[in-house]
């Protein structure tokens, strides 16, 4: 049976941290809301009782619904074995995937530092202040240690010749790493070759390759998670 | 063997929510930058290779280290049996978990908007803009989750009679907030009678209780996450 995916239908954001894992393993899915609608999930949502998710995205199977990107892919990596398949490196996957998790948190608190409920135009001045200090400090140390997880087993892949999880997340965080801050990027990406490789290998995946070729892949904009305001951005 | 815990000495943080599971399931450990102080915390995580943690709390049990708060609970509720026991249940259990975190994590942004790296009165502005916009949006958001979780099987537990990580959680999460929002909290924590009755049952569980009688147990403070500054409170 398919997995149902659920998630804002407008714009890659987090739902593209699972889809880019689901296609680089074959897996089908339904992609609910870009089906069916933003209402169409906002009253999924609102009609799950117990332990729910609290916010997209979420997968479902059969009766059960797990959330949180970091989580559902761990769980399919263990289902669909694209995990490292032993349980201590399974467990540090994990770990650096929910690292990659606080990264992006990280990314859309630069351009809604006040509050996610507000407009962007309502706290830019914060959000300059925000981005000037992400640009300088907190960028570069998470990509200082995604390019010593990638050194641990050789490359291209954390896991060496063989993608897991972690590897689709990182392509996408350098993705929109660079849609949303280009000039940094420019500057400081040539100082991260392993990241770069992991980047080139993981676009080189077929699932992943056909997938960005469809129309089902959509473009960054700028109601998402990463966003080019270039006064975001510098040198 | 004795686990190690790491996490910066000075404050309860993040720390606690694995110390409070730690205690209340009665698992030994040693409290590492509490006994050896913050310079060893640090020359500890730089110390360590691969696919290590990116910040404290992590745990190591001989040669290895698991980090972040809800992957630290989750692996500990699976080897000493404070999880739910079903795969299905345990899963539901995380991603309530991962909620948590992303509240813990918004709550410190709520005093630290901007950046991380600076000090609170560098952003005291937008610091002010947050909290108004956290106290009456997103605190009460996350609460009547959590009130809902704790519905699925007639409390005081969200698994019933039988505590688990989420519930030991909460209790700190309904302390943190107490601490920071104390009009806030007062004004709407009425309507949570579910998450009243856990936070009383964990913190009548014996070794929470005497863990949080002894000297090991500090008090909340103006470096941690909840952090009292009255001009962030309000009614």
């Amino acid at each position: 049976m398919a997995y149902d995916l659920w998630y804002w239908p407008q714009i890659p954001g987090r739902g593209e941290f699972v889809r880019l894992a689901l296609e680089a393993a074959g897996i089908t899915y339904r992609d609910r809301a870009r089906e069916e609608g933003a209402d169409a999930l906002a009253a999924d949502l609102a009609a799950r009782k117990g332990l729910r998710p609290f916010a997209p995205p979420y997968l479902v199977d059969g009766d059960f619904a797990i959330a949180q990107v970091a989580h559902i892919l761990a769980w399919l990596a263990d289902r669909h074995g694209f995990g490292a398949g032993t349980l201590a490196r399974d467990l540090e996957l994990i770990t650096v995937q929910l690292t990659v998790s606080d990264m992006v948190a990280e990314v859309h608190a630069v351009h809604h530092p006040v509050a996610t409920g507000l407009y962007y135009r309502e706290q830019e001045d914060a959000a300059a202040r925000a981005a000037a200090e992400f640009r300088a400090g907190r960028l570069t140390r998470f990509l200082d240690y995604f390019e010593d997880a990638l050194g641990e087993n050789g490359g291209p892949f954390v896991l060496g010749d063989r993608w897991s999880h972690v590897d689709t997340s990182l392509f996408q965080l350098v993705e929109g790493l660079q849609y949303m801050f280009p000039r940094r990027m420019a500057a400081v990406f040539g100082g991260y070759p392993r990241l770069a490789a992991c980047h080139a290998a993981v676009g080189a995946i077929e699932g992943v390759a056909a997938y960005r070729a469809s129309s089902r892949c959509i473009a960054f904009n700028e109601d998402g998670i990463f966003r080019h305001y270039p006064e975001l951005d510098g040198p």
